[in-house]
């Protein structure tokens, strides 16, 4: 498994109820099939898991990985739960269903007791048991827990662990990981600073607004890839009017996103509050007009 | 119901691998039946809630409403989940048992969608909905949000808000509360700030430490309810070597506690790590002295 | 030096182009001779210190002393620079001109260099040298350093460091500083938790807003010296409306307190920006209000 | 004023007891004038001006623009203080000695009053009134205030705003500032984010690294402007020991840096600890590996 590219972190669709609709999100992962994205993360933060309970969660990765089969795309489940034999159980899950690997994000909740030994045993155990690669998850503006440097570092060496999704906009920790780790992949989680995430020796990225506007997103990294760092950073600064955009209104805010992007958003659960009709119509405007001077492109 | 004196969070038994051991709590709550705490809270923070499986979680809640029957205590479940349908559907699972009302954490793990705006509309729609009274519940330490004063004055209008279990540690927003709304019960969390909490007009507490100490917990309110100052700071003060030994040391600290109170305690579920033996030597010194000190009283 | 009561935090007057007034700090200080202060806190955070030049700053020493002169209040100068030899030579000055002692804020610029150990070693120095006790000054909210229980504990055993002036907000660490060294007086900063603090084992209080209430401010200590709890709660209760209504608008918002309260205010130096004229007015009903309720009773 | 490149950040010598070494700052400048430094930066962080007296800093200024004359180096003066009044005073004194800009630190000690607005009016009365061209500088982690992205972008449009020294590590914001103005200079403070920050569109950087390790540190820049992006990113990296080896232990660790880097460092001023032998000479290791490395390359 190469864990590089643009790897879109996608929503779950729900009915103005709240229930799943697996049809939809069938209907969007074919096509995202035809895009340029390296592959899909399901359930991930942007995948409001959160909100999902245990069979819920389930049927989805059932769902995604059925309908992502075939299309050469890497399927990363993001399986975390607080407690280690949770997080477990959902990873051998989602390892038969045939996900190429885990996104495993810090537990959080008891926060001081998330110290850095806690975190080393939990990812340890969790590596040495799961069937799958682990790749490590960070995200502290979510969780208010920073998974160090020297933590990484020290999890880094662990064959079955993969990679990092380093969430935290930390750039002199990633400049760092790189240098010491050049082997060892570390996807961010921001559209706004891939490009010079990637100058700083990022594999690549997982992103909430690929699933909105893949192709743009991928074409930070495609140009990246060709040397070409002038195309590169105008492919930076394009996206960032539609992440300015959605960023501040939450999963709502990306699922507008997403439907301006030409797939199927919908709703957010509650407790998140859904848009106004002006939020909505500012997001859509940033997405369009970007889809727009994509496809042109 | 009247929310006051002091509630006990209880811990969660479970044996060596992990699993849940009911029998313990019932032989814990047979115990607790003997002493003079107001009440139990299944499945608080204390609880490790976020650490059980759903069928785990009901599990619990029958077991410890069947062991509580007939005891005359309150019984609070803790029944917060990320979602509203979530916790809509735990607090009805709860109230069918007989719990007397739901206590409800504040969803947090999408912080910034987490405005005002949203948390009063969640906790309304929760409580026109549940068939209980719900029990507010802020814990920033945990969570990384906060219930604000004016969130907190305003849904104490609710007819079926029936208190606010308060955690942050901010005795300013105490003081404004308990002045604007003298009938709406705020109980605090804080061992270690029972007795300043009472003077400025908390309601009662809800302590993980009554569940290893619950004579001494409730010594400083019934002493501050008798109108004896000097003997309710007295009694507050005769706590804190306790809190200050388990509160560094998580849920595996507060366990050893339990333990060191003759309660069963036991592990708690990993990601937390067991605790040193030197650690756990400290916290059983520290309640045994004075637990000697409450009987002899 | 006995340090307890209610000392007030007194305000810097300036003219509409900035320039300090000293004849309107004189008429102030002979207005507040009158009242149950029990002193006075000069050059504060109150006062504006931090954008007096030190000429500046040495003159409004000068004219406070001479004008409390013969008061029977406590004087104590403000005198904490960044660096110990600035902090040194202030205080200096201040003992010189016959402050009873000097008040000394966390040095806070250099955060991570502000260990437990420099944090000791700054206060012990300047404790060994300065010709009046010191008091320890912790205010998290504008400094970003927090003086931990443990420092302040390790502190209070020198014989020259008189006392804490606590402004965090924190009443677990007031707890416990009161019961491990009950001699040791802990002076709060917040108006809003006079009462709870002094059940808590406080000695007393450094207030701003007794710059411009301060009978009001004292009927708290008064009360609660007097045993009576119930009329010490109502005077705490008394004070809210005024506290919430100048507290976020930081010195500008005292100063119009302290206008209100019939003393010489004045607008605050810029960066401050002037208030607008409903917010004073706001803070002048709520300020005088409570004046008018405190001269009837 | 062409504001890019790699600017030193200067420390201040003292002796051991504390008292400015001109004579050894001059003997520095001497030695930079020979290095490819774009210039200098006098009393920023770096150069302790917030531990020195009015006076000591007019003599430091005075003596850094004598010894820089005729060198060639861009010559900014840090002149923040609190007040508008004070900051204005010290940057016409470095303006009549011939700085050619002031880099002014967002004033911070009011954190709650330091509001946008109040920040916007603060810059342009300063920038409208300054006889040289201001400098915004943002540094959160020792200010505890942030310069948001919609402030610098308004202030960004003053005609006399010559660019924005931005220490805050915070990439999101470099990459908007810089897509949305791309003539107005952004100078980034950290050393380990330096090649990534130009990618995204910095024009240079403020470095305190630079002034123990000035070759080292230009080379970063010297190779992007060449378009060697390999070798750019490898002079990156050579770095990083250094500023690990340093950053920690604030200025006392910088100066042991700058003396290993053939300058006089000397001690830092009280409060700040001195280091011990073990830490002086890790630092030293890492500077003089990178020093021998760049002197042979």
């Amino acid at each position: 498994m190469e864990l590089n590219g643009v790897i879109a972190a996608l929503t779950t669709p729900f009915d103005d109820e709240g229930a799943v609709r697996l049809e939809d999100l069938r209907a969007n992962l074919a096509r995202y099939a035809g895009t340029p994205l390296r592959g899909y993360l399901i359930l991930g933060s942007s995948g409001e898991a959160i909100y999902l309970d245990a069979e819920e969660k389930r049927a989805v990765l059932r769902c995604a990985a059925e309908a992502a089969r075939g299309s050469g795309k890497l399927l990363l489940a993001g399986t975390g739960e607080e407690s280690l034999r949770g997080t477990l159980a959902a990873s051998e899950y989602a390892a038969a269903l045939g996900y190429d690997a885990v996104v495993v994000r810090t537990p959080h909740y008891y926060k001081k007791a998330m110290t850095a030994a806690a975190l080393v045993s939990y990812y340890r155990e969790l590596a040495d048991h799961a069937p799958v690669p682990v790749v490590l998850y960070n995200i502290p503006p979510l969780t208010g827990v920073d998974l160090g440097l020297d933590t990484v570092l020290e999890l880094a060496q662990h064959p079955r662990i993969a990679g990092l999704k380093e969430s935290s906009g930390n750039m002199d920790k990633l400049v760092r990981i790189a240098a010491a780790r050049p082997a060892f992949p570390v996807l961010v989680g921001g559209a706004s600073t891939v490009y010079p995430s990637l100058c700083a020796g990022a594999a690549g990225a997982i992103l909430a607004l690929a699933a909105a506007l893949p192709e743009a997103c991928c074409e930070v990294a495609v140009a990246y890839r060709a040397g070409d760092q002038a195309r590169a950073l105008q492919a930076q600064r394009a996206l960032l009017p539609a992440a300015a955009a959605f960023e501040p209104l939450g999963i709502a805010g990306l699922k507008a996103a997403v439907t301006a992007g030409g797939y199927i958003g919908g709703r957010a659960r509650r407790p998140q509050l859904p848009l106004e009709a002006a939020q909505e119509a500012k997001i859509a405007a940033a997405v369009t007009g970007l889809r727009a001077a994509s496809c042109a492109a």
